[in-house]
């Protein structure tokens, strides 16, 4: 299994009664396994994971698995909590479901430091079998992920293949390729910021894990099969084009609700409803009025 | 019901094997109840409530209520979650139990600005019949709860009757008094820092939630009576003991290991174990060095 | 020496064209020692230093030192620089005419590590022969001293008598006193927020330096001298007086704007003109309604 | 007069008594001018220009115009001071000199508001008569400038020609060439991080203020001529170069530092003094060790 490429944070569609809607879900599903991503990533931030209970987490990770297209869409299951135990729990069953990955933050309410980062790290490491994936997101957790703990980790744990970073911080990422990569040339250094795909590309970086993706693949993969293939006027074209569409994040009061957003002005089956605390975005206008240039990729929707 | 005085956040005692001790719990309501304390707060953050399941939280709060020896000691039940509909459902079920009021913080994984946030805590207020305390704890949920967010939210919800701020600002205490106050005169202001006790009573505050408290409930409560019964110079005595022995913070990873080793070094019968991520602390040496002036209030125990 | 009680950290009155306002200097001098403050700091934050050539500190300081009344009032003297050599050149001109201490800040513009903030001050006092008080302002300087150096200044160097602190902790003052009163019994600690004084002179400290004393030390002073004569209760209703006057500070876009507005509504000659960046506020409604209270400190004015 | 490619932010050299060693300045320049650099600021941030007074400032200002070898090294001076005045006294000296542009941060000890920033900026705008630079530098004066007060002052004031930002952020990058392009499409952004030079360049940004580009400066020309002339493999390539050689901006504890040091292993006729508070950097070894795969820039130089 490679951890690389364009991978989708998966949206967590409801209903009106904030219950799942399994039917958006699965179509979604089908939708990026047919537009070619490489991997899924369920019960992520912009998923609303914080917003779904244990079970609902396991639910949406069945739907997921059942409605992918192909096995090279790989899936990777958020299992992150404040709580180790229950974390280890959750990705043992996440491993009977048959993910090919899980995914874990920081734990995110106590602050804690380095010892207890190292210790809830390599306690999942040590008792889930299966490959893991450190999720890097300070805003949301509260604790910057030191490299020192990622070199003790990947020096450690050869079952923790790779991470997530999002951090907007090009100086981060260069200190973590080098200092990781020294350790372990082949693990994984992923993006989870659109705005970084190409950079870190450039960077020696494996690719990115993007909010946008959701709805619109197709650009991303085209920027990273631009850069794979060597046409890098092509590739920077390509990222530019998703430079401009992160525009929408600015629009709304979280990432899931402009994407959400954008998922209805794309009409897209997927309902414009967050759970709360979350509140739904209404800036359609500046959504439509910023995407009207990128009809290329919008009309090759399923 | 008045919220004041001196309230204890209750650590959750565990086995070795990291199940809840129930005896132990039993034993400290007692213990606690005995020695006079205004109130306890069950699923506190020294309560490690983000390392408890749904289904733990009601267990120790049925438990607590159960061994409490006297209704004057009002119980508290945090009900804090990341999700609204859940902290909702969470709520009414303690309410079906018989607590006193449930302590709700801001959301602490999305990073939600102030729309969210009103609506967060309003919707609570809404469908909870329960008095309801805003905590307010930036250091762990990196949310700040902005002093305009209280006073909407006071002047819209009868039953939000105070707040526990576990914030080290003297002036954010005398903005929050000065701003709320005039619109709600009997909304209770509580430190959730064992050092502000007496300066806030000086300022028009009216008590503290103090993790020191399960320890030495004596101590705290002598200050919080002698600055009642006008004897000040009592009151900046004993307040000086306690923050002496808020040192022991200082000594350990977290305030839940303090605490915790604090009761083993004073020979209570509560384990030194934590969950993990959180650590034990094995700073005892320090700990036996720095309380060994204040046997007055260690020997009052059970 | 002692350095205690009551010290006002000036403003620098400037004419309509920004030029230094002499009279209203020596006026405002007269009137401060006239009412009792047992020192005055040129050259301080609220005094624009930043906004001064070293020229004109110099100058600042000689006509205070020529216009105090008293030799009881203690002048020190705001040597800070972000150039180490700068500050020892300006801190030996200081002493040639004749102030009591010089006060010195961390750097301000390179964000130094330990090594080089302990190198500052450790170059200055060995080099200047003057009591020497550490001004800890990270709002401004974007540095927190930590209590390691302070621990290392303090033993190293006897002519380090005393620190203003304007940092809103009282768990840091707690930290401060516990930790280098061990190493120097007669160190001095004072506040440089208003609000921290009586707090502050519970827990051990020995004063403030603070802004609304410009206007009305009497007041201050009033908080400190029932303090030292054991009269508790009164030290709480001055200190309440203190608490709600610095609202003010709340209404202005600088600490030194809300002061000279404040003097202009109290009639007193000094001019509501600040350097640019500053700008001057104009709330001069809302600060008259916030002191009408207030009015037997008011009146005693020369 | 076009703000684009390769600047220099130059170091100022010292001799061992710490004043201005103004053959090793001599030196740097002609070295820097030769090897084709667009332009040279002097008065950086590692110039230590808050280590200089100012007449040093117009000193250094003066060596470096009589020095450069062609017109077609632009020569920026640095003209910040946190008093506005006073920056526009210095300015207007600077202009009487013959510099090409001067260049301002925010004021740097008050963290002024939005209100302020602007006043600042606009003085100084108006009132000195030569295209001026917005250097943006929150890490050093803990002021971010926002993109708000950009688009104000570049939709006012035609003589804000461009902007230096020092800050480790994609994200604000993409949004401030988003939003100021389209109120002014010749403003220049560049960036003062040698890490963000192509990134940017690939964004629509204009170049990179560099400390490296004092040792190097063929290096970063390398990476701007091959993006200019559409050689995107080879700015890429020239950029790793530039990215593993930030590293040892690690080694030492502050730009500064690092920069001299490698002028002195690279044998440049510049000595390794640094006034205090900066100390100087003694990991020569790491630097040797870092830098022996660029042989070939380094063996270029005068």
């Amino acid at each position: 299994m490679r951890l690389e490429g364009v991978v989708v944070p998966l949206i967590t569609p409801f209903l009106e009664d904030y219950s799942i809607d399994k039917e958006g879900l699965k179509w979604l599903v089908s939708y990026l396994s047919e537009n070619g991503v490489n991997g899924i990533f369920v019960n992520s931030s912009v998923g609303e994971f914080a917003s779904l209970t244990i079970d609902e987490m396991k639910l949406v990770a069945k739907i997921v698995l059942d409605s992918r297209k192909s096995d090279s869409t790989l899936i990777f299951a958020g299992a992150s909590t404040n709580f180790t135990e229950e974390t280890i729990k959750l990705a043992k069953d996440f491993k009977d479901m048959g993910v090919d990955a899980i995914v874990v933050m920081a734990p995110y309410f106590f602050k804690v430091r380095e010892k207890e980062l190292l210790n809830h790290f390599s306690m999942i490491a040590e008792k889930v079998d299966l490959p893991i994936i450190i999720y890097n997101i300070p805003l949301f957790t509260g604790i910057d992920i030191p490299i020192s703990v990622y070199k003790t980790l990947v020096s450690q744990h050869s079952n923790i293949i790779g991470t997530k970073v999002t951090l907007d911080s090009l100086i981060f990422f260069k200190r973590l390729i080098s200092e990781v990569r020294e350790i372990r040339k082949d693990f994984s250094i992923l993006t989870g910021f659109d705005e970084y795909l190409l950079p870190l590309l450039y960077m020696g970086g494996n690719g990115g894990v993007m909010g946008l993706a959701n709805a619109i693949p197709k650009l991303h993969s085209r920027v990273y099969e631009s850069w794979k293939n060597g046409n890098l006027s092509d590739a920077n074209k390509y990222w530019i084009d998703v430079l401009n569409l992160t525009d929408i994040y600015d629009y709304c009061n979280s990432y899931t609700a402009s994407i959400k957003l954008l998922l209805k002005v794309l009409n897209m089956p997927i309902k414009n409803v967050v759970r709360p605390p979350l509140t739904i975005c209404e800036e359609e206008s500046k959504i439509r009025e910023r995407i009207k240039d990128l009809s290329l990729f919008l009309t090759n929707s399923k």
